[in-house]
């Protein structure tokens, strides 16, 4: 199986970040930790990834907010809450009357949360980010059953036009229409066992019935995003019935998890799917520090056998790394899950 | 004119708040400039106000935002971002599919921007300072020719349901209803000064023909709140031309304001409103730090031309404190526009 990986991602240098006082879960040595198990599980060889511009990233993220991506941190600059990094600070929320061209509210129209602050560096690793999941989605386009795509930043909370939640560019819905592209009638699964909702990849797929997104996560009710998730989020319009989310609760273990992706599963092999995107979190795991009070407790046997039920699917499969903010554990449950591809 | 002052606002301790590493500008010693500026100008007997309890607060805020501000701080305790305070983090933005129930969401439900956390005593200085508010009005139905509301936390940014910009309950807005109580039919005009569009206080009455919002403010394509203050904000519905903004461009000086100020008294004066109430920002004047890279230049000679502008409409009206920063020139300022409704 080949990795794609890019040193890039330490451009998007969050290790000094704080937000409210807390430092930033989502930094460079998470890709480190991965990068170091995938080589001593010897999946395959890790490559750097091809550029393939912007032409694929438009496909799925407007001209608009690519250009805040790219130019919002020098913009923003000049004003408040500048210097290490441009933070939004006053959203477009629901009373919101006009879309304001102030540089500093640019990010508080681009994001829906203060989760996704703009870096010196942010633009390019997320260029390049995006460049792993597109190469990998290459590899198995052209007839590779599995390849890994290392990214970092991750991608599943970012809408079309919102950052948020760590997530700039949606790594898994560039690959999904990636793997389309050329070949539009193809159906595309996207799998989400990230241990929070996939909003963004929901919402960019939310109408569109080629695209079959099944997410399992913490209910909404209870856990970030909060504002997406719920079971009867199914889709609308043309798209009606191809989202399927499998809320959990707080202290789901192996066996309950492992019966929710049975279902999952099932729910992807009757779609068809020509391909699958697996959007591999690891913040399912016992102990991740990202559950607001405690969350799952899978355990790396877990992680084991969600591996093989999904590579069970004998789907060409396009993995893409999500979250996961235990470093003690980020590699050992990843290689769990990806060895189960290569055997 | 009584001046109307309750020492619990010191109970909204925001002296060491930063937020994105910047210190929080609406403080208490704010307030207490301001109370020393009045009683210096020997304006009339400094009263605290009396206790009108929640109802007059029920009918501008829904009882869920209410219960909101007052259980808010304990509820969100348990939760990442607290300590001190409870800060909002993720937003109910235009993407949003859902109403989550958890504790750490509500504030990005019941908030536009991160600029109104929630400390312990939160609460009960925003209820005081309500109470500020409608004990001016109290003064003023019954026959006074003005009062002063001496209001912090500050109040114009609140909308029916959502706090920001240092604002929790609009206290301009429940003076105006106050006001109206027991005589529904009575037109309110409401003159908003501060230098930030009072986008709460025109939110709340946008419908509404029985009060006329009129404001001059930095034009929101430039300042802040970005999301409302447009000249082509006019009302909706019944409320269709009882909403003027008069935005303003940055270096905005004493001519350029009084010329906007003498448009804002001829459309009130038009409206012939029963009572007038006065939203008093003083972060007009020169050198205020809320200003983004610079604001208005309005001088103290300034003030006192508005102050008697204003009280040259002949109404009854009551004077509810908003913004302003600059401690230095604040109680001067706010003396210049005070004195001109005494003389």
């Amino acid at each position: 199986m080949r990795v794609i990986f890019s040193p890039r991602h330490r451009l998007h240098a969050t290790e000094t970040v704080t937000i409210h006082g807390e430092a930033y879960a989502e930094t460079p040595p998470r890709a480190e930790r991965l990068l170091a198990a995938a080589q001593a599980a010897g999946l395959g060889p890790v490559t750097e990834p091809a550029d393939h511009g912007l032409g694929p990233i438009l496909a799925v993220h407007p001209a608009d907010y690519v250009a805040f991506l790219r130019d919002g941190y020098p913009a923003g600059l000049p004003f408040r809450h500048a210097g290490p990094l441009v933070m939004a600070d006053t959203f477009h929320t629901r009373h919101a009357r006009r879309r304001p061209r102030h540089p500093w509210s640019q990010q508080g129209y681009y994001s829906f949360d203060i989760q996704a602050p703009l870096l010196a560096g942010t633009w390019e690793a997320a260029y390049w980010s995006a460049q792993c999941a597109l190469t990998a989605a290459d590899a198995v386009r052209a007839g590779a059953a599995s390849a890994y795509a290392l990214c970092r930043p991750p991608g599943h909370h970012a809408l079309a036009d919102q950052a948020g939640g760590f997530c700039y560019l949606n790594n898994a819905a560039l690959a999904a229409r990636h793997l389309q592209a050329g070949a539009a009638a193809a159906r595309v699964a996207i799998l989400d066992v990230d241990y929070h909702h996939g909003n963004g990849t929901q919402e960019i797929f939310y109408t569109d019935p080629s695209v079959l997104y099944v997410s399992l996560h913490g209910d909404p009710d209870e856990e970030y995003p909060f504002w997406w998730g719920g079971a009867d989020e199914q889709g609308a319009g043309a798209g009606q019935g191809y989202n399927l989310n499998l809320p959990l609760p707080k202290g789901t273990d192996d066996a309950r998890y492992l019966a929710a992706l049975d279902r999952a599963l099932a729910a992807i092999a009757a779609f068809q799917p020509a391909w699958l995107v697996l959007s591999l979190g690891l913040d399912i795991g016992a102990g991740d520090p990202s559950a607001l009070g405690g969350g799952f407790a899978v355990t790396a046997a877990g992680f084991g056998q969600i591996g093989q039920r999904i590579a069970g699917l004998g789907r060409p499969t396009v993995i893409v790394q999500e979250g996961g903010y235990r470093l003690e554990t980020l590699g050992e449950n990843a290689a769990a899950v990806l060895r189960a591809f290569t055997g």
